[in-house]
């Protein structure tokens, strides 16, 4: 891996001792009340605060750009993905969750929608629709992609647990084929991700033994989703205990939306999750 | 079938005496050079003129989202849709291709994305997070969802492909799997319709000897992606010679981009490919 997002993961996770990357979920009710009198505005300062709070404690954020999107609040993620380049010299990873996939000539849409308009550095993509569906992405060289390959939800199961027949006629599941795929075809450039949900250690064991010890794993669901961290950390780690971007997302944003304190709270808990990342990474 | 969407498609596909949908996929740099001079303004007035010039001819429109979204023109989007719904009496359905999919909390913005902010009558949906990641959409019952089964693309193969044993030890393929859920667990409110590419004739009849005759298959790939128009309506139709909303974008909407007649060409190529799905039906 040597692309520009890979290069800059690797130097933040060094500089910050960190591989935590805290999501910004802006759900606007959730919000404090004082950020909700004004909605472009509101989430632009809400997020920006959060960053602010914890950049020295991040590997990278990632925007969910439905929560951005369902209030069409879209001129508010452009600002807070500049903000992070800006005031962070563009040392700080973006990782644009939207989870898009579509064919050819729309995936190229949504490649420019991600990396051009939001300057976004990586970007969380749908497989179900295969290769030539990932081929707009991958054209973006120095960008990263994160490909679905086992959620962290229950329904995750329905087809990404289905028992296929591998290549050598041995079983295997959807999410491990994936994970296949990943290390070889679907990784031209060195610049594929996965994203393998915390809530299952045990699957990204066999992810992070399938894919070998460069590919990093997106892991969302620490915190409020309830994944272990020391089983986390323990299960997805490479053999230099590195190779993983964990994902907390309301735990930290709404730590605390009752008081003016928020950003102070919304530190206190990801250093406490920093600290419990840092044990585990042994 | 008896939600809001589809007494709506059923309606004007009697009324149209018509399965064509038309894709508004407004590349901006393939709009006739008129349109060129102001973004949000071009591609509004583009699409609008081309439904007008073709409103007689279709049961829905089919805006694909990334198009708007990659050049930050999503007010240009909303604009279109309720154009639409105004000029024709809320009686042509609008179906927003966006292909989401996420866990529920997410899944619960993205759906006020699409049938709150955009007011759109369906949705397309991507599968591969199971179950919990579609009860966000079930939730507006009066909607349509177009879950991704067999798509239009080469790739679509990779992992739709894949064989897996059903229930009584049979093997079935992936895009099979999702058929039968389709048709019974992932359709609570018979609201549930199927996206099943044009461009696998065989496929399509498989899908709709699973779902039964009542479900709606949205056809992708007649047109600019060479799907076959006879061999497409014969496979997928029910057994009232229905059941199927078949999509054309680009061969329609870029017929003629040189000239001010745009929108006549573009008419003549919906009502000649209107006469092949018509005389198909049989």
């Amino acid at each position: 891996m040597n692309t520009s997002f890979t290069a800059k993961l690797q130097q933040i996770q060094q500089k910050n001792n960190s591989l935590l990357c805290v999501g910004l979920d802006p759900n606007f009710e959730k919000l404090p009340e004082i950020f909700q009198k004004d909605l472009e505005n509101g989430v632009v300062d809400f997020c920006c605060k959060i960053v602010d709070a914890t950049a020295d404690l991040v590997c990278a954020y990632k925007p969910q750009i439905a929560y951005f999107s369902a209030i069409g609040a879209e001129t508010a993620l452009e600002k807070i993905i500049a903000y992070i380049h800006q005031k962070y010299n563009g040392k700080i990873p973006v990782i644009l969750d939207a989870k898009r996939g579509d064919i050819g000539s729309t995936a190229e849409q949504y490649a420019k929608e991600a990396f051009e308009r939001y300057q976004a550095d990586a970007v969380t993509v749908n497989p179900y629709m295969g290769t030539d569906s990932l081929e707009s992405w991958f054209k973006y060289t120095n960008k990263g992609v994160f490909l679905l390959c086992r959620t962290s939800n229950v329904g995750g199961s329905d087809l990404q647990f289905l028992d296929i027949k591998n290549d050598n006629g041995e079983q295997q599941k959807i999410y491990q084929k994936v994970a296949e795929l990943a290390a070889s075809k679907w990784n031209p450039n060195e610049q594929t991700g996965l994203v393998v949900g915390a809530t299952f250690p045990q699957e990204l064991k066999i992810v992070r033994k399938i894919v070998g010890d460069e590919m990093p794993l997106l892991v969302p669901g620490i915190g409020a989703q309830g994944g272990d961290i020391l089983q986390t950390v323990q299960s997805g780690q490479n053999s230099k205990n590195l190779g993983l971007i964990l994902n907390s997302s309301r735990a930290i944003l709404f730590a605390d939306n009752t008081t003016n304190n928020f950003d102070k709270v919304a530190r206190s808990v990801a250093e406490k999750t920093l600290q419990e990342i840092r044990l585990a990474q042994k």
